[in-house]
């Protein structure tokens, strides 16, 4: 298939790179381009204008944030405009619920299909095509792209028809992640507190009861202190707890778990922790107790 | 060896027949004797009063709450005097980590061996002896009661040297369990009111980022609203909560999501839920969102 | 003097007015017309067009939100184009800081003087040119609008020379408001279920400790549950305290106290309580302990 | 009137030398002699045993906290069968709702007149005799003592006749202010953080809309980060917020505004503020927030 591929950021380049090694024809963009020529020994075509990359048969966007995607599909640059009369538009950046309905409205009127797909899994999972995509939009739009998709990840998760499904359920997912860096947080400090070695506690609830990758994985961070090199950094994860508490607010949901991470989160941008791994969000709770 | 057993309730009465049937003599006692029977079957002798269940090379205590322990060994009962020589008291019950420090006080002062093995797992667990039992004490009482723990649980984990650091172990698991109560409640909620269904998100993340024993278990129970039969009371989990937000203000740590938890407890006694599961807790954070 | 106002709401009405009452000449306009007539007693001349309420001395704007304020001001309106070389845009709206520095900018790129002037007091105190004004903007302007303000209220507090400080001043304002609130709501609680009248509380503390007039207004509006009609509006109150959470996020401050506040008033919306009075909020903290 | 005062710290002390002054026959004891021995030149008694001080008209205890109490009149020290036929018990400690109720059928099993009497006010307004006093208990007791309470404070109020009416209407009013110190420290904060100086937002709302005692006073510490010398300890304040939970909890009234105060001033236990004032639980919003 011909696949356009809009923002090679930590994640975009080797989701495009995938797509490329599976055989698809890519027409890659990004705003730095220097960084899209790492794509090019993978056979990619470097694309000098974004709109370049809008005419396949689908067209991947992955995005820092709101504002950018607002910005190249929405606003001066129009992308929406641009999407060839068969090309899919597949937004996979994590944005609020808020754009994702503007987009569908925008796509709609402009006589073009728009699925969002967004993905779990950091950039190791992102290399090795091991995501997991949650996928919301028209059926026979998003069957047209499950060849790209399998390109990208183990595992494709269709949510429903309506594309901000899918954004809500990859909120709800960053949520449940979130929590669990606080929950860890709070037992921990209470064990060290207490004289108990918490490395214990993890290896026992991570072989058992919690026997679970984030468990696994961000629990060891938090233990060994480890927030550099940071695989999602303080101000991605507080950009994301805001999207949640949006998102919640629009349907009249309170969620008192995701207002304490987002004011731990908070308090780690005025520690200056802004670029270490979010899971420091437990250096914030152990900090409180005094350690 | 020769073991007694203090308390028969929905944990400790398969507790005590697992003793029996891997070819201990088991002595045990319970309050109410009629629950007591039920144990004959197995080869137990079924004590008239408790200081019969103190004299052979330990004794189990596993009791519903801080008074009942203290009652028994503390106060009135003063069991604590009645222990045999040789004999190791073996407390199993979710108590105070204060309790158990004074507990440790009364037994060193009467020359008794006291150990702390409060154990993880639900009454369907403890009948197939697969609790997890965490326990500290001094290392030769421990290694000593190593068989009998051994009939009760698939994995012996040793906290520490010091009794009371088991119950904080205890404490914080069940924190960390209550935590995944009330995030499955927000995440659910939030998904439901955004006309998503909370089933798919389950399985993908039970499936995945959280694939993990008290994720599946609870997450369904709330998906269904199952609370009743209970496997572990709103009240007993209140219990709980209030153990682990009074082991943390003795350490000066403060844990907001315990708080959550617990005001989403109260809010469910006040409702006249206390009897249902404790993962009722769910239903508060849906009550709150107006569903 | 010359004197515009755009926006004849609950508020506005009664301070367009009092500046007619004073002898100041005043052009309204309001977006229902109809609205506008009553003013036409008091002297006040109805503007067919906003622009015409744009040439005098001054011009006030009080509008119910940000994307008000936004549409007339910056986009479609463009209102800040149509002022007189020589008229203060006067923004009385609560509004978000950022909005408020939006304008800053817009009134500037045009060489127009801009100063934000929020108003504390309810419509009653409105009618009796009872109103607290904060003001913040550039000190000759301020002085020049002196004689307005002074024809609206009993103080006008000079916040500062940038004008969003008005906006975060008002806000902080509204936050310790809806603060006591929540406090009042749980200590009657308290009371109310040990069996204690919280009549006698209130009656104590506002004779005393808390002899403040938000104390007096609102704890004697709890107490009676009288919700209908509202002073100010759940949603209003909620729009508030999302501007409220958003300048602190702003300069990263966390402000847990509001996130408590905003989920009740989100629980009072998803049980429709959106038109009542915003101290129902306290209802919520009732209905979380049985009541 | 013949009057014992056992327990004189900061409180105690001028609260007796007001009833000596008074006219009444003050019998004192302090655990600590000396301390007693400032009253000599008021005219009052010193006894050298708590029972001399129970046979008057009536005896006052104002003791440190709950365990002071429970062992002077219930446990070892066992005052209450110290009591003389005609003496009533006045309790003015601030002490636990559960406490309370164990002191009334302690002294109703012995026949004794038992009233809770807890007092507002910091040591300056004690030794003004300015407290404020907040009663409960038999009519006819309460209506002997009324000369007593008289002469310690400017307003005795009737909450009931059950005595631990008394003690939670106290510990709402603790939480109150607490809430207070919590809210201005958010406010405050909001303001530092955008540049805006809380002194003028101060100034204007205890001119205005707060224009209480409580507001004032703590304001003023607050924004001076005047700390010390403390009129009322962190400790104390912790101490109070945990009746207040306790209280709430028996009685199932989550109270999430009382939890964040707990979290702050445990915190501030964490960092050794514990002999600060409680007041300075708003230096740990501020340095939450990177202040």
């Amino acid at each position: 298939m011909n696949v356009g591929f809009i923002g090679l950021g930590s994640m975009g380049l080797p989701m495009a790179r995938n797509l490329a090694k599976a055989g698809h024809s890519v027409t890659a963009w990004n705003r730095t381009r220097a960084r899209a020529e790492e794509l090019k020994g993978d056979g990619a075509r470097i694309a000098e204008r974004p709109q370049e990359a809008c005419q396949g048969d689908a067209v991947f966007s992955m995005l820092a944030d709101d504002s950018a995607v607002e910005e190249l599909f929405l606003g001066p640059g129009n992308l929406v405009a641009a999407l060839g009369a068969r090309t899919v538009h597949i937004s996979s950046s994590t944005i609020s619920v808020e754009l994702a309905r503007r987009l569908v409205a925008a796509h709609q009127a402009a006589g073009r299909d728009f699925i969002s797909a967004p993905v779990f899994g950091r950039p190791s999972a992102a290399e090795a095509a091991q995501l997991i995509i949650a996928v919301a939009g028209p059926p026979q739009a998003i069957a047209r792209c499950q060849p790209l998709l399998d390109a990208l990840g183990r595992k494709t998760v269709i949510v429903g028809q309506d594309p901000p499904a899918a954004n809500v359920f990859k909120l709800a997912g960053n949520f449940l992640i979130s929590s669990t860096l606080e929950a860890l947080g709070e037992a921990f400090t209470l064990l060290r507190k207490s004289g108990v070695d918490p490395r214990i506690f993890y290896e026992t609830m991570t072989a058992s009861l919690f026997a679970a990758p984030v468990y696994k994985g961000y629990g060891s961070l938090i233990l060994e202190g480890k927030f550099q090199p940071a695989g999602f950094k303080v101000l991605l994860g507080l950009k994301d707890v805001r999207l949640v508490l949006g998102a919640a607010d629009a349907v009249s949901v309170p969620m008192p778990f995701a207002n304490i991470v987002r004011d731990h989160l908070l308090t780690a941008v005025a520690r200056g922790w802004q670029d270490d791994d979010w899971s420091s969000l437990a250096r914030v709770v152990e900090e409180n107790a005094g350690l």
